[in-house]
């Protein structure tokens, strides 16, 4: 819990499958421990879908001893960090889709290797690409206020050897005016059953931008950052996180002291912003200005 | 120009007032001066302007010894100082008819005293509305990469003890959705006769932003600002500056060494984006999606 607060994991695959280790450890009181690691973190659902697949592996196993109970959602545990990397190919092959030779493509936040167990969503779509021998390059938008952009993407995309620029998040309408940006491509922390997406703070701003400049925008998740229990994104709870996270970066203070800051770490883009959603199990393209119910 | 160059003074009404003092200190080799302080960022317009007025008195004076040259340059940098103060005064009786009671204002970078001789150009604006005692809030940009909302708005907003809020650039769409923003208030750095404005990095995507909100746009500048001999912004100079303004914070390095890095100074947002343009002589508004060609 305290990892997933601090974000010393973050992203919301390898949130899903930290919270099912999370179960494991706590074993000995797993309806206490399931309620704190859901309340943790409120916006990614896939918290919730993987203590979920928890608890039912525990009450199929009703009246165990403990110490076969844990071997026994150690294993569950184990199957969903497992999956999660399968899940990310299967992503990325129906994504890789999309990209043509010489596209330069926006991303924001980090949804690679370090978001996920391993290989990413959005970054994973664009490492296929670049595996599979396309001439890409990507603009990264450093995504104030924990720089996951610059610090993790960043970081990524220099050991995988795919050509990038660094960008702060107020240049992507320069770039996108300048035809810059072919493609934007981004993940999700929970999708509502009408194509609205609760993402890392600034995509709604993306989306917008990319509509206004016509340019693609693909959202990629697995089908387990599906909400379909809520039909639209008012229905979500978009985390507000403390304001020093903005105030200071790293040990430099970069405002004066006593002063309000708003630290929204999610916002909400309406279905018809997006061009489509790259799942798993295939492509859901937006028609007609909008998602139909999204049943998977 | 070290000033100049190392932002130690920056704001284009500032930058054309540090640029005439210039001209005082450079005395004895003024046209050299004059082409050195021009060069030093190539944006604002202001700087030109305030040289140019520079020369002009130096021309009237041909043949004069240098010791009175200087005395006479000295009154007239000092004139153009002064002036500066009223013409932001002017300004802001111009643009504080836009404020009304209660009003949710959003601004980018610093455009304040800090940017000016006094009292500011949108900032001024601001400061008005709030010393005729209109209820105003203020959402602050932090304008990446350094963070002139942050260290210089804000302290300017504090010391003054008018309400604001401090957010993350990324987050602009967040509020706007949210109709949180009434009224987006930001400087110019250049404007060319067609209305296309150069300020700071970021500009243009709030104005896309606003304009997908259906919310009041405004650049508040004063006509030394202006550039009448361009047509349009594609004429217009965007500085790229040094990579190292981004990637470190102060002492913090915040994105992995040896990578790609962008760091355009400014924007260019188009004419059609403007609700108005307020100067010390009225408010320019748009009428029928663009500025017909500005006459001064």
């Amino acid at each position: 819990v305290k990892a997933i607060k601090d974000m010393k994991i973050r992203g919301a695959p390898a949130l899903g499958v930290v919270a099912a280790f999370g179960c494991v450890l706590g074993v000995g009181s797993l309806k206490a421990t399931a309620k704190k690691l859901i309340a943790s973190r409120p916006t990614a659902v896939n918290i919730q879908w993987a203590v979920d697949r928890m608890l039912k592996v525990a009450r199929a196993a009703r009246g165990w001893p403990l110490p076969k109970l844990k071997i026994l959602l150690l294993e569950e545990a184990l199957k969903i960090a497992e999956e999660d990397v399968e899940t990310n190919k299967k992503i990325a092959r129906q994504g890789v889709k999309l990209i043509k030779d010489g596209m330069n493509i926006l991303t924001i936040c980090n949804t690679g290797a370090l978001a996920t167990v391993d290989y990413g969503t959005a970054l994973g779509i664009i490492r296929m690409a670049a595996e599979l021998g396309k001439r890409i390059h990507v603009y990264v938008a450093e995504t104030r206020p924990r720089l996951q952009g610059a610090k993790l993407t960043a970081w990524e995309l220099k050991r995988l050897k795919i050509p990038f620029t660094l960008i702060t998040d107020n240049m992507i309408g320069y770039f996108m005016q300048k035809k810059k940006i072919d493609l934007v491509l981004v993940g999700a922390d929970r999708i509502a059953s009408n194509g609205d997406v609760a993402n890392k703070i600034g995509t709604y701003l993306a989306a917008v931008l990319a509509k206004a400049h016509k340019i693609p925008f693909y959202v990629a998740a697995p089908t387990s950052s599906f909400d379909l229990s809520i039909s639209s994104g008012k229905q979500m709870v978009i985390e507000e996180r403390d304001p020093t996270e903005v105030v200071f970066v790293g040990k430099e203070r970069i405002a004066p002291a006593g002063i309000k800051v708003a630290n929204p770490a999610f916002d909400i883009t309406p279905g018809k912003y997006l061009t489509g959603i790259v799942t798993e199990r295939g492509i859901i393209f937006n028609k007609k200005g909008g998602f139909r119910r999204i049943l998977i």
